[in-house]
């Protein structure tokens, strides 16, 4: 791990190209984990109970947007583009096109849209990234844009 | 809970004044609770493990952005804008100003910006909120703007 947290052969600022594509690994979605991230932090019919979730909007059983959020967090860090200080965020925007559902194997596909050195601070800048949260029949679940914070390479000290 | 899967005296379409606003009740952040989301979602050296934590560029223990969102949705839907249909997200956009540290005591703080009739579809809208999570200091830990989409009061069923 570097001693920004993200992985040892991470990308800094002037390593992160305009145009580059990632794409994560896969999770499959269990109805376990829609309910108990349900009833963690969104616990409203249509995520709580497949039987009560029939007679919402959704039909049936989805899981909570945010969950498929934080999912897509997860598969972000953990198989998406590789920052070398690990993903610091500072504002996304997001859109749920459909719901996700149990049995989703979602993935990321992300690409960067803008790299921007800060004016005021030389050591850093932001990194703009579009990502899809897509299922195995490539429906999009999640559609965000996020800004992140990225460090240049810090460096080497002199003793 | 109404055919919708919200509160039984839940708000409509109509029943959304702009301007309104509703404050949460509060809930405390604790360690075990960020570890886990960390562990679930999340797992950067920030938000997994204390020490770790230090030689990030946040230089101690902070939440996920997506668990601050998380719990931020737990208040709304439990103690918030009580929407007769359940709080149905399409878009947001959302900052973090600051990190949600362990011992923030949360609330969200809401206010309509804007109630929009569908022209197409008579039945329903879209309501767009702000909505800021705050801690017992008043420093703000997430803003966000939220789209939901809402429906009308249901015409009674004439047999």
């Amino acid at each position: 791990m570097t001693p920004g947290g993200g992985p040892d052969d991470g990308l800094w600022l002037e390593d992160v190209e305009e145009g580059a594509r990632y794409t994560t690994a896969e999770h499959e979605v269990t109805e376990d984990e829609v309910l108990s991230f349900a009833r963690d932090f969104d616990p409203q019919a249509a995520h709580l109970d497949a039987a009560a979730a029939r007679g919402t909007f959704f039909g049936g059983l989805v899981a909570s947007g945010w969950h498929t959020a934080a999912i897509s967090m997860r598969l972000n860090v953990t198989s998406g583009m590789p920052l070398a200080n690990g993903w610091i965020g500072g504002h996304i925007e997001a859109d749920w096109p459909t719901p996700t559902l149990v049995g989703d194997l979602l993935r990321v596909e992300l690409a960067v849209r803008e790299v921007r050195p800060s004016r005021s601070k030389p050591d850093r800048g932001m990194v703009v990234v579009d990502y899809e949260t897509l299922n195995q029949h490539g429906e999009v679940r999640q559609r965000t844009t996020a800004h992140l914070l990225v460090f240049r390479r810090p460096e080497p000290t002199v003793g």
